[in-house]
């Protein structure tokens, strides 16, 4: 089933407001085999709002609206709906009552005359109870079955009338015949750009096994999503399967895990598997790495802590840097990234050191080491290891994107040998 | 001047994606007189897209497009805008030849072949240049003047090509007609909840000189936006001027900053007015005070650095907190807290240091220290000072909170005298 949204409201066209409504919409519908095909913005205006109604009706039949069912002079929804279906505006008596009495017994007053605004709706409607707000939804069918549902702006308002109210309707309407769904699987992989991922799947044209695949680069990396559409529920997931075994022969180690999986959360599992614990030692990430790991529930079992050195003379100080390394080096170093692992390791009796220094601009860069530079350092049971990326985007980007890179030499780190002290250097 | 955007991606219409870019777009192009009429999203099929970009042109003649761009076989937005212009597709070999030697110097590698097809552009379009990224935008216009701009879908690239190469081009055609704006200000305040706000402000019923006045809570505390629409752009700013003066008045100093403000930032900057430094000890918080004061480029002559004590043993270790005092007392507790801010003040000889402990949960609470109990403490010039929140929301929330309040128990310890070192307990 074929759906189109239309969300209403001057603030979304300015941008006050984030359209987060869509997106749970999408998913909600998702799921449940309802597909959206197109998306209008409109403001408060009865004549864009009429406009927008009419196309997406004449094109697919179906169509939900968001926002403009309050009760000010802006909200003006369902009077353009009257003119859209060329029908009457009528009080709806009923469903005033009985926010009346809801408005009484809450607030011990009488409901004010502008939320009556509320209950003037086209002719024929049936009402969509908001059992979180004042506002009223309805649903409007023409003679030919083609509808319009409508839900208010406020997402929690939105959300309970859609599964309570929405969600049931269009069900029924799909009847008996056999419902297909959108599902979706995404592979997330790190340290590999979209152009590489693309050549290790070019043969495949976009497409696995039929399955349509979709480049998502981000700050994490790039995300592989494979979308099934219109397929029966119950081979949607082995189909997934299929594509998503072919997506993992050919990108291979890259992938670091599925969906929302945090690299953060995935190496805390790696640690807590060998029974080890972590310190970190940051400079230019400034206590983010740390951050993360810290933001997963239940890290407190690995993670011991860290040290922040941002300033030269607390990599000495705290973490045992040699000064000499520092005027010879430079703090954005491999030496120095090194020290600072294996520093952190020893002075928190840790089994697992990180070192992270580089330079994350925008001032701090030269011709030798460009803004992004960042010497990335592992110290696992004595074992050492550094990489040197050179990261682009603004600071924040090169911030996160260090921290994920210095997760990922610990995900490959465990991933590449059964028994971690016995790991060479530059094995990952 | 009005425009239509037409954002494209399977993963909008999935909800995969929020379009944060719309939002960008409208507040940038709001404040230089051009109003986004409508939105419409479609997906990655080129029947979809050029309906709709032939149906924006019918209407308005001046449209935006965000995504769509990249290399990979989903990217067809410019092939799609060859359609509805009718224009054949052409190799830019300029623009392709541009990108190759970027790439060479930046990767050291050649540009992989799947690369080229950016540059496959309507006949007649002008590039776009993406300084912050590989894809191209174009810009398109008929005979009658009609025009389609094409911007990526990456935030960042979509906002340099925005203001570099969009603006410039929108404002030569708008010329020298006198434009009205919609331009808004917004004051920032934190601690404060968004009934308390509203107490304050309550008899100018949500305008204040006839300046229409919006309440947005978010994590850093909530946001009073003034919005003044089709104003004389000469007019705009000293109207929303004396509106602000009216609200900080009313809300006094719990409003920290306006706009864009980082509190954070406005920290650092009262420690460089002392010239002071800082350093953190953070147990709950995990280093995201730290990620906090270092995201903002400059922080390195106030922020030393600091200590991430999540593990008990590090407390005492690191920071010199007595074992007596987490034996009596809980490791959340106010004399912890203190120990913990005056331990890695002394240790990294800093002016001031700030301690955080607290239980964010999901697990570990109880009834005497509730998930979102959490003890922040400040040191500065050895004046300590504690506050104990119980903070609403998820672990992610409580974690984030717990750095607003201590970067605001430090904006008033500097806003509350202009001698700190004299500041006496319970001043702030």
């Amino acid at each position: 089933m074929d759906l189109e949204l239309i969300t209403i409201g001057d603030e979304l066209l300015l941008g006050f407001t984030v359209d987060t409504n869509a997106v749970h919409i999408a998913r909600t519908l998702a799921d449940r085999g309802v597909r959206i095909t197109r998306r209008a913005t409109v403001g408060d205006t009865p004549a864009d709002i009429v406009d927008a109604v009419r196309t997406a009706l004449d094109r697919t039949g179906a169509v939900l609206t968001t926002g403009g069912l309050g009760p000010t002079a802006d909200d003006r929804t369902h009077e353009s709906l009257a003119l859209a279906f060329d029908r009457e505006l009528v009080l709806n008596e009923t469903a005033r009552d009985v926010l009346a009495e809801r408005w009484l017994q809450r607030f011990g007053r009488p409901m004010p005359d502008s939320n009556v605004r509320q209950f003037l709706l086209p002719k024929g409607a049936d009402v969509l109870t908001n059992r979180h707000g004042s506002a009223p939804g309805i649903w409007l069918e023409d003679s030919a079955g083609r509808f319009v549902a409508t839900m208010p702006g406020v997402p929690r308002e939105m959300r309970g009338m859609l599964l309570e109210e929405i969600v049931p309707r269009l069900q029924a309407r799909a009847g008996a015949t056999a419902t297909t769904v959108v599902r979706s699987r995404t592979l997330r992989t790190t340290g590999i750009s979209e152009s590489a991922c693309a050549d290790r799947l070019a043969e495949l044209c976009g497409a696995v096994h039929d399955v349509p695949l979709s480049y998502l680069p981000g700050l994490d990396g790039v995300d592989l999503r494979l979308t099934v559409n219109g397929v029966p529920a119950a081979d949607a997931d082995a189909t997934l399967e299929r594509a998503a075994h072919t997506v993992r022969e050919r990108v291979g180690d890259w992938i670091y895990g599925e969906g929302d999986d945090d690299l953060a959360a995935i190496v805390l599992d790696a640690l807590r598997a060998h029974g080890h614990t972590i310190a970190v030692a940051e400079s230019c990430t400034g206590g983010l790495l740390g951050g993360r790991l810290t933001a997963i529930s239940g890290s407190s079992s690995q993670v011991l802590g860290g040290i922040i050195a941002y300033d030269n003379r607390i990599k000495v100080e705290q973490l045992g840097v040699p000064e000499s390394l520092l005027a010879e080096h430079g703090a954005v170093s491999e030496p120095v990234a090194l020290a600072m692992a294996s520093g952190v390791r020893e002075r928190f009796g840790a089994d697992v050191g990180v070192g992270i220094t580089g330079i994350a601009g925008p001032g701090g860069g030269s011709d030798a080491k460009p803004v992004g530079t960042v010497w990335v350092a592992v110290d696992v049971s004595g074992v050492v290891h550094a990489v040197k990326p050179v990261l682009p985007g603004d600071r924040g980007e090169i911030r996160h994107r260090a921290t994920q890179i210095a997760l990922d030499r610990l995900r490959r780190v465990y991933a590449s040998t059964s028994s971690v002290p016995g790991w060479t250097v530059g094995g990952a």
